[in-house]
């Protein structure tokens, strides 16, 4: 059996993971990232940690094949550098060769997101498809193709299926473009069409549960006003999953990929949310697999997703 | 010195070219297709033009490493199959098959649009780039992502770059899909655009060349408007190239080319058309490669790509 070591390096902690071959999760490690100190102080707590996660594990240094690192942000996938970390204002840090000085032993770097994606196919909602799109939907969406069982990076850079344009000279979006696909169908994307709904319904159950203020609104309040069959819930519901369904949409028309997967925060409302998505798409998807739509899944990994993918870096990055 | 067949299996005509490895056009030779004769009948010409165009080169039948063949259609990358070719009435043929009962002989199945798009980064506008978009925009937009000097099929049926949805809600689109790119940057799109254009300004110059007769309107009528300065003509230009710059700018961010080709009818306005989309393009991509733009060039090989393209299938497909 062989054993690789999964890393999720996010902005707070460094989730650290033990992975057989076979992609069960044998040990999680979690680590603080602090990430105000020295980039070598961060990198050389991560060697020090893989190594403690494998003891956990009953296993050996030797028995570690390689270490793959979820790197949230952009990786040049020739030159193997960060080329730039947001989170962790980390630009162009030759991060293997840094790793390398305190555990000499192979490691594969690769985008976080596009490591939640492989984990997904390997191991999640999206087994036995070789080819799946996968969204992560949060404060913005992060996302990973997966093709022929390999992450797509793309022009080299990774890919953001985030940041297509749905909406010609719509919402301005965070990545300074205009219309994207994020700009409608992330929370904060949700949040701006409840109130724009609230506006227009000021008897709604659903304006009355936020006490007749904006600044209360929150998943939960959209979620119980839908539970109890608010109008104007509904009216969000289906105006927000007709732009998730625009953009997956337009996705699938273009790269008709097998399935497509739905992780982070907005998934949790499961079937509520996902049927009206795959009544969006159905209407809107045309180039299919021989007629067969594209199966729309809820991911399965959870936060895990990011230090099991990262794992698979190795044989599948 | 190494040599191959590339051939363009049109509707009409069959386009068949005899390339060295150094992606030279050597000989060209073209057959009807006569596209309502069985499909052997078909295919067994072509594999007679292929022998022709290798004589017409002074070479030996053995001299030839392989043929290719781009068909307008679906082919299926895992059973090389043509699943369907709708201007051949071609459903589910096994081509490489038949072909080799009449020349026993090394054959390359993909997509014409995918040809053009290979040809275009090994030896045409593209050259010395890895990564590329091709678009070829007339009646409708053809597209073909060429990532790491091979073609990227999406999920094994090719993609449809057209096909991204870049006005949610908006207009119909032949492939039943709403507001798909290609249904406002091909050239229906321009000309339903232009006629609007022309009933908002009845005195314009270009409602004028047209004899106050939609009917008449062409290319040619809106392209010497806008030499004329008509300012109707100018709205139409900026709209129109605004529209090509939102669908390139999504394929853009989402996928991180290193260059955007653009061939077709459409590509013979140059720089004047060029120029607005580049400026398009430029407000709206986000996601470039260390600040780099990715550049907008106009295609070189016009309809030599396809076959020139279907040469490198063995190399590069």
């Amino acid at each position: 059996m062989k054993y690789y070591i999964g890393m999720d390096l996010g902005g707070t902690d460094i989730k650290v993971s033990v992975i057989s071959e076979d992609y069960k999760l044998m040990v999680k490690h979690v680590i603080p990232t602090s990430s105000h100190r020295p980039v070598e102080e961060i990198i050389a707590d991560m060697a020090d940690a893989g190594r403690k996660a494998a003891r956990k594990a009953g296993l050996e240094e030797s028995d570690i094949s390689y270490v793959g690192v979820g790197v949230p942000g952009t990786v040049d996938s020739k030159t193997n550098e960060i080329v730039f970390a947001n989170n962790l204002n980390w630009r162009n840090v030759d991060f293997i060769s840094i790793f390398q000085r305190f555990w000499d032993i192979p490691v594969y770097l690769g985008n976080d997101a596009d490591a939640a994606a492989l984990a997904e196919v390997y191991a999640g909602a999206a087994r036995g498809y070789d080819n799946a799109i996968v969204l992560t939907i949060g404060t913005g969406i992060g996302g990973g193709l997966i093709f022929d069982r390999k992450i797509f990076t793309g022009g080299g850079l990774g890919t953001e299926p985030g940041h297509i344009i749905i909406v010609k000279d719509g919402e301005h979006c965070t990545c300074g473009s205009r219309g994207c696909f994020e700009a409608y169908a992330s929370l904060p994307g949700l949040f701006r069409e409840t109130i724009s709904v609230m506006k227009e319904h000021p008897d709604s159950l659903l304006y009355a549960l936020c006490g007749r203020d904006f600044k209360n609104l929150s998943g939960r309040i959209i979620f119980d006003a839908l539970k109890r069959d608010d109008p104007a819930a509904k009216i969000v519901l289906e105006r927000y999953s007709d732009y998730i369904g625009t953009g997956i949409a337009s996705l699938c028309n273009a790269l008709r990929p097998q399935a497509v997967i739905i992780g982070g925060g907005i998934s949790n409302a499961g079937d509520l949310l996902l049927d009206p998505i795959r009544k969006s798409v159905e209407s809107l998807v045309f180039f299919t697999d021989n007629g067969k739509l594209p199966p729309i899944l809820k991911a399965e990994l959870g936060n895990d997703a990011g230090m099991i993918g990262a794992a698979l870096f190795g044989m599948a990055g």
